[in-house]
């Protein structure tokens, strides 16, 4: 497991004593990669005070505009999540993630970012299908939602646990040496937009009622994980799909 | 696992924010017992706040003057722990410490105590000597302490974690029923003073010079975790041991 190469992401935190939290419960675990999503109030005294000498990570934070910016150069995106989406999706507990994130920085050095939302109703469908892969812990059903830093230190804790007895996990997946890199959230974001526009393009999708069909689309695509080969091979599809249509058009002139 | 059978034991703590945080952090994984040795502040509306909704956890809270008296009932009692103390201990981890306490409630209908210490120095070896396991969770070595409601949300999730796939577990020890009740902290006590009493009898035991000799055995004794048929015997061959020397020493006179 290498510990470098993964990302806290927390988007539009609102109290700044809970980035301070979040600071210091990753340092504990031995992560340090933190990124703001346009947080209410940063930097902050309060920040500092409940960092507690983690304030290296509060120094070092990377704060951005978008959700999209955090994750440009990301391989493997998890998003936070309660239960009970509109539409499931892969969902894994925090042993799982660590078991995914030990593969995907190992055997991909992959860059893997772990996604929290607002304290009072986390991540939007639109950000949670952003994702690979959702983490959910399994708190009880009716008190469900932990403190953002508790949540962190939750999973934090899951990655050192792994990073530290490394070898013994099982792996849910990939369980060989990858040969070629994973795609970067760009890369496939540009294939989905790609792939939505040929929809488009072939009246399968109504830009005016699109329905569940994108999500459902990505969901798959992001579920199996794509390589930087599958995604060419995958434009280059759409883009033959495109020729093929246009030379048809123009013959029908 | 029988979570109920669960006391979460917080001494001396400074912020009431952080009993409040700890309350949130227990009732989102599904443990209901609090009890708080001499806080600074409590009840404070600081922790009414920070519990976020688990005032139940607050309003149901035993408050108590000594360690002794949280302890007094309880079968197995586990102190956290940074690493390095005076004498070594018997040290889990928090995953451990799930296996250890689903047996213990299971099969021995055991209560089990999690204690932790003041914010800013944990607990004392006194303390920690009273405990039968430490549980050390796994920080980094130059910045390894925890917030104190982070701490016992790991704690409580491998607890939850255990009690979510019961059986998945494999056991560290007391891998079959029991069939004899396992000794309460006061039995054991009373178990301790008798053999120090003996032991300063036969002079074995300087009383102005005691070095570790009592956390020795405490620490063997507590290590084996002692049923109350067991503690019977010990305190049968002692009471029988005294009155032998009484004999003797009749005889002399």
């Amino acid at each position: 497991m290498n510990l470098a190469n993964i990302r806290i992401v927390l988007v539009n935190t609102t109290h700044p004593g809970n980035i301070g939290a979040v600071a210091r419960a990753m340092k504990n675990m031995g992560l340090n990669q933190l990124v703001l999503v346009a947080p209410k109030i940063f930097p902050s005294e309060q920040a500092d005070v409940r960092a507690s000498g983690a304030t290296d990570i509060l120094l070092g934070a990377q704060v951005v505009d978008t959700l999209e910016q955090a994750l440009a150069d990301v391989q493997v995106v998890v998003g936070s999540s309660a239960r009970g989406r509109h539409i499931p999706w892969p969902v894994m507990s925090p042993r799982q993630l660590a078991a995914v994130a030990q593969c995907a920085t190992d055997q991909a050095s992959s860059q893997v970012a772990i996604v929290f939302g607002r304290e009072d109703r986390g991540l939007t469908n639109q950000e949670l299908q952003l994702c690979h892969y959702h983490v959910h812990i399994p708190s009880v059903e009716h008190f469900s939602s932990l403190n953002l830093a508790s949540a962190v230190q939750v999973i934090a804790y899951e990655l050192r646990m792994v990073a530290l007895a490394e070898g013994d996990i099982e792996l849910p997946q990939w369980g060989v040496d990858w040969d070629v890199c994973r795609a970067t959230h760009q890369e496939q974001e540009l294939l989905f937009q790609h792939l939505e526009q040929v929809l488009i393009t072939i009246d399968f999708l109504d830009p005016d009622n699109p329905r569940q069909l994108m999500p459902r689309l990505r969901r798959l695509l992001q579920r199996a994980t794509l390589d930087q080969v599958e995604v060419n091979v995958l434009r280059g599809i759409l883009t033959h799909f495109e020729k093929k249509l246009a030379s048809v058009s123009e013959r029908d002139e």
